[in-house]
């Protein structure tokens, strides 16, 4: 059994005068923030205002970053080069690191969003430009990646020391072979199956997927969203749960 | 007279496919880059490219912070409030510092461009935002700013304790008052006028005004453009003068 | 007492994956929607949906242009010149144009949102390049603009004989002077002020403003909220009372 | 032989500030410009500034829409929709159509940019899309697409009985098989080959691949590029060589 369990959710996506997730709401049941940088979500000011409350909340902060594309929301897949994925890094990751100086934090990880992340599982070139960025930028951050941890960046980080942290996803479907089930549309979560899928992995190392088959993973976080109809219920079930089963929540620490 | 002087140039603001000013045939006769931060021009790539530039040729590297209009390059006063200058210089400065960080060097100095620059000249309750940005950043960045520093801008950082620089600029023609006379339009700058007003300033602490008048400033830096039709004309000039007369041609340090 | 009034409301604010505004809630109470044109708020998909939308609820389409400023929602003056706003106005008025195209129908009217109506309130220059753009663009779009309308942009738009639309607000405040009092934070508007406010002025050509002061006002529609928490209500209630009042609702027609 | 030939060009490429492309110096080589909408390229005064000097040379003005992606020029793949890719055409198509209602002109035809271009070639969903927005859009906008006409965009437009222009493009390479050879850096053209290919074609229907095969190609127009550094030259020399050879230069009409 994990004797503890860092538990991480996205945040800071909002943008300007739209409003997106429930960050205040969420920030009590989590341990580590991945803060969007403004390429796909946040803007300057949001990303400073999320440093303070994760601050106020006592919880660690990383890099969420993504492509270009705010109209998108950083879910479109992209055929950007080696050269875009370094320097798209180096950029959305030094905006937050000065968000965070300002406020006397360090950056604690950095976990990519969306088609950045998609683009970055399958090919290697551009991993490998990623996590030589993470490298030349100093400060140890770690990699937050969906487990299992074998995919081109998680591969990438580990050929350079860099640690990688796997993630379980409660409040999402798992298929047959371990890969997420990804909804469009929001909908509620089950709070019930979300804490007992938590409770399963915690003890077992084990997910339930959709058709009944429990697949190993290798994680070491729980990720959840903050931006579901019934999220902080979610959140709430999942921090008693863990509780009740005497698994410690704090943030994964390299 | 002055025994050495920097040399400054506004450079990276190039923006994806368009290219603007030589900033390869500049470098040559700078100590100082002001490199643009991705809000008015440059990007993530052309940041990276343009601090490697700097690093061959030992030119030290400030921001170049803007407005967020790329469409307007920053030229367009916007009606912003204090919580987003604090948060546009961070975000930005933070952007260049990464930049700088992979490439082992470190932020030197911070300048604001355009309509940036307008409106922290007159507004002070902008400028202290600002100048609280920088002081929270770390690092010990300078203020470029031209002479005479008594502006908004700079009286903010002098309240802080962080080092002002001011700038003269020899390829520009200069009220009576001691402003600067911007014209929209680039044209060939007069070499001779350009050398002659360097020469003038480093021996005497002044410029002179278009109608003849010779105006007292508190500069230690010159400013030359690099988008000029005879940009790197005018750098050779000014470099040779300043050999001939033995000032010697090297970056702030505070 | 006026016969009959138009009813109109923002729409099409959303932008991407953020959402504003209840579009769908509001279109049963209004005959007349202003939608927003990709530079403040929207995007070309999120445009076709409103014009979809209105057209299934027999709603009149007009242009809500802004200036080119999604992270400040348009709100933020910019130092535009006339050609920018000449051309601002022609460029958001196409898309919109193509968009009532595809689904046969014609553009209503144009209304300036947020600091693009600032400017062209007190701007004269401005209000000419936008008025000659409107005529150039022909297809004979009305002006929709809070009253009093003796400001700049209506003004231009009289010299040039395009009819104007004067407004009242009535979920929001006047002062005595007649000038609306915006207020930063969306809040509960009071359902039955916002009612008596709209036959107050049906019957009699005057709103009441905060100090109880009655102001005359050349309006001929009413302008309400599609954001704020209890917006659906208030449109309702607006409805039920022209009714009851024997005013009947539809559009503008010149 | 063909009679007569539509020569074309994309225009109307620069951004703001930053410019791109010789527009006055192409023009008087030219019958027909492809003007970028403010998507990949261009922008509002642009667009306004580029249907004046054809309309001053008499050139006929189409669409030449993109991808929404101005950092990468529009040439960066992007996963988009169906849904996307109707509005971005119906929204980029009317926001220039309103610039040539301004002048008294009409649009005349639509070339994808770019990515865009690549997206259609390939995919009939989206090609679908597209052409069903040319549909619903009106006014009869031919298809202008490098030959052959046999990708989805054409097959979908000539479905709908949109006329579809192929283009031979004489100041770029083709391999044996009659596909394009893209290269990444501008060069100069080598001029008298592009006007024996010109004539090549003219008379015999076929252009000359990198390898000396003779493809033959359904084209009734050229497309030169107006970027390169002797474009001028280029443009001049077809000019006169089909002059010399009793071939008109006129816009393509349906």
């Amino acid at each position: 059994m994990l004797k503890s369990i860092d538990i991480n959710c996205d945040m800071g996506e909002s943008f300007g005068n739209w409003s997106m997730g429930d960050d205040e709401g969420m920030m009590p049941y989590i341990t580590t923030a991945n803060v969007a940088c403004g390429f796909h979500a946040s803007d300057p000011v949001t990303m400073i205002n999320t440093v303070k409350l994760a601050k106020q909340h006592n919880v660690v902060v990383g890099a969420h970053p993504g492509l270009p594309d705010l109209l998108g929301f950083g879910r479109r897949a992209m055929n950007i080069t080696p050269e875009d994925a370094y320097a798209y890094i180096v950029y959305q990751v030094g905006a937050l690191q000065a968000s965070l100086t300002t406020e006397g934090m360090k950056l604690h990880h950095i976990k990519p969003h969306g088609a950045f992340y998609s683009v970055l599982k399958a090919n290697m070139e551009l991993a490998e430009a990623v996590a030589e960025g993470m490298t030349k930028l100093g400060g140890t951050p770690v990699l937050y990646w969906p487990a299992p941890t074998s995919a081109a960046m998680p591969t990438a980080c580990k050929k350079r020391g860099i640690p990688v942290v796997g993630e379980i996803y409660p409040d999402l479907q798992y298929a047959a072979d371990g890969s997420l089930v990804i909804q469009r549309h929001k909908h509620e979560t089950d709070v019930e199956f979300a804490a007992s899928q938590v409770e399963r992995y915690v003890k077992t190392g084990k997910v339930q997927a959709m058709d009944g088959t429990l697949v190993e993973l290798d994680a070491v976080a729980l990720c959840i969203h903050g931006d579901g109809p019934n999220c902080t219920q979610v959140g709430a079930a999942i921090q008693q749960r863990l509780k009740s089963i005497g698994c410690e929540i704090k943030p994964f620490m390299p």
